[in-house]
């Protein structure tokens, strides 16, 4: 039996849907808007996509996505395609054109989404998957149980490279286990990637001859390819533990060469995800989305927090680093670790906790942190003592009396 | 005066439009949620996104995207922002992820589109533009005059190397210019790259030596970074004149390594357009989108065909050619070609010659050649006959008096 790769999609249509099934199966594979003589039975059995699955969810009187070819009624389906390997082989640029090329354009559609992803043994075998992952990361950044507790420079751009290395003395004096560049500050000329990162290298380097504990930063080195693995190479030499790249910013081929190159932990930013995935009626799930990524290398990758800032709701994020955690594929696992943000505090360890039913994540705040009315440090023993509350199913307000930083950051956390 | 980045957008906002304004330009620079207490006045002036321009459209009563926080009307504007260079030097990935990054999942914004980017000169000067563009395509594929016409390999997957090969033979002896792979078609073990190439190029060579005219043809090398490469090489190798590429499928650093390294023109796919366009409200417009690639490299950029088989209507199809023939930026204008397809036939030659008011392009018809009852060369010399008729400003029936080819294509063409 031929390998089969299998996706899923949530499909709206004004067509019927069967035909509508097959016309998307058709224009992914063998087939065409007209019939072929030279695709043959053979060929269509050899080559064809196939539907095997097509399940009426509900009905619309009103398209969600404009379409030239109206209907009385459009039919919500839940559709699963398979297609042979052998269309493609083990190609990841090549299966993203397979099951998110010119589909979302055709006429019979008039919503489609991407909900999931089913990747055959010769897939894991042909990428590398993350270097690091959850296991590798805790060793590097120090922490073995729990999450690791982080936070973002900010301003995002605007400050210079000792301005940004003055910010992050104060969160490794303050004991962070984890610090990232924001997506926006790559290599300016106000704050150039090399002084950047060797001035917060000296600062986290110090820190860590001091206190045995390094903090892990992740730099952004988005960017052109010879520039990254520069970037990547500066910040290794410097005793670096990690490096940042926003992937839709350097696509695959981008993501697969760093990962070539790299010998640190590539924390993934995705940057532009509300154009995939934001409107209900069309882009991708994150499920079938992140497994791209992390089979290209990916060892962590961003899902948004629990009562985040954006739009984004509750389960979608949970949905999302359940994804990121669960098996890449059946042959190997390869787990990478959810990056929560965006408006996070210690009040979203316990629901974060409950959720996941594991800590193999970092859990970023700005405010959070910042905002503590104690100091950076006492934001940092707050966030990690809300961890231990989660971990020990003890509520926050009875851990809190016997943690003062806990108590003052719970006055102003909101 | 240090030089700016023009973002223009489309958005649609349940808050105080001046204020959504300030939001996305905050995040995307130097601001976050939270006034932070080190981002100075002179910071911002230095490093903040500015609103340019703020221009009130319409209203709505519902929200074009989910949003969790209601409001009795939703305002459409007209929003152009501005960067300084300084916030991320002249680096097209950095650029997507400035604007084109987070600024689409805010809650503020309940449908936003980029619709128009300006880039200053010093992009012109960080990166190549095609290295063939339309003067060095039409130099290599022999056609001084009058549009490429074109067609693609059908069944997209399934055949072999030898009988895409013997496909290719009818194409050459009728006398095509420009033909090319699906982008499902890569390298298949059941069609392996480098047979396919070999097989399809003895043909092209032989007919080449027989008629001194060679046709392009542009071979999907879509893949991983060193197969790209490989293939290429492959490619020129056996006299070929074209590669193609999916630029969603290997992203900005793909595009780039892949211009690097090559010699021969760059056929640029835009498989997945769909889920980045086809929502009114929220992605990209194509304008935006091609301009990076053009950067990047690509000398033939997609833009669907008049009265085409997908869901765009014709207003776009023509924005989007006239913006790949537009100048990139006032520094350089690095033309591409634009690539007319789906659907297409001689019936569409006049209405896109008047709308675009040239022939720098490549229009490609598989059924409109394909079909023709007296053969696929019939096929050919009527379609091109479609474009002398245009260009001679002679109504098609009467042209057609002169050509038979073309009386029996009208026949059949709808």
């Amino acid at each position: 039996m031929s390998e089969r790769i299998h996706a899923s999609y949530w499909l709206e249509t004004g067509d019927d849907p069967a035909r509508a099934a097959e016309v998307i199966a058709g224009e992914q594979s063998s087939g065409t808007f007209v019939a072929l003589p030279n695709e043959t039975p053979e060929l269509k059995a050899r080559s064809g996509a196939r539907v095997e699955r097509l399940e009426v969810l509900d009905t619309s009187s009103l398209p969600s996505l404009p379409t030239p070819k109206r209907s009385p009624r459009y039919t919500r389906c839940r559709l699963e395609l398979s297609w042979p390997i052998e269309n493609l082989g083990a190609c990841l640029p090549t299966l993203m054109a397979t099951v998110a090329g010119n589909l979302f354009e055709l006429r019979a559609v008039t919503g489609l989404r991407l909900t999931d992803l089913q990747l055959p043994a010769s897939f894991a075998a042909a990428y590398p998957g993350p270097a690091f992952g959850i296991a590798g990361t805790r060793r590097l950044a120090g922490v073995n149980r729990g999450p690791l507790i982080g936070t973002i420079i900010k301003p995002s751009v605007g400050l210079s490279a000792d301005e940004t290395a003055q910010q992050v003395r104060e969160l490794v004096d303050g004991g962070i286990d984890f610090i990232k560049d924001d997506e926006l500050q790559a290599d300016g000329p106000h704050c150039p990637f090399e002084d950047r990162v060797r001035a917060v290298m000296r600062v986290v380097n110090e820190a860590a001859d001091r206190t045995g504990k390094k903090a892990m930063v992740a730099f952004n080195l988005t960017g052109d390819l010879d520039k990254m693995r520069r970037r990547h190479d500066l910040v290794l030499a410097q005793g670096g533990t990690c490096v940042m790249v926003c992937l839709n910013s350097v696509g695959l081929v981008g993501l697969h060469e760093l990962r070539r190159h790299a010998q640190l932990p590539i924390h993934a930013h995705r940057a532009g995800w509300g154009y995939l995935n934001r409107s209900p009626a069309i882009g991708w799930d994150y499920g079938p989305w992140q497994k791209l990524w992390r089979l290209a290398g990916a060892d962590h990758l961003h899902v948004n927090g629990l009562r985040n800032k954006f739009s984004e709701p509750d389960d979608s994020v949970i949905a999302a680093a359940r994804a990121v955690l669960a098996p890449a594929t059946d042959a190997a696992a390869m787990p990478a670790m959810p990056v929560f943000s965006s408006g996070q505090t210690g009040l979203q360890a316990h629901d974060t906790y409950a959720a996941l039913g594991c800590t193999d994540l970092i859990h970023t705040a700005g405010g959070g942190i910042f905002g503590h009315p104690q100091g950076v440090s006492a934001g940092v023993e707050a966030l990690r003592a809300s961890w231990e509350a989660a971990m020990s199913g003890v509520p926050l307000a009875e851990h809190a009396r016997r943690v003062p930083a806990l108590t003052a950051a719970l006055a102003f956390w909101r």
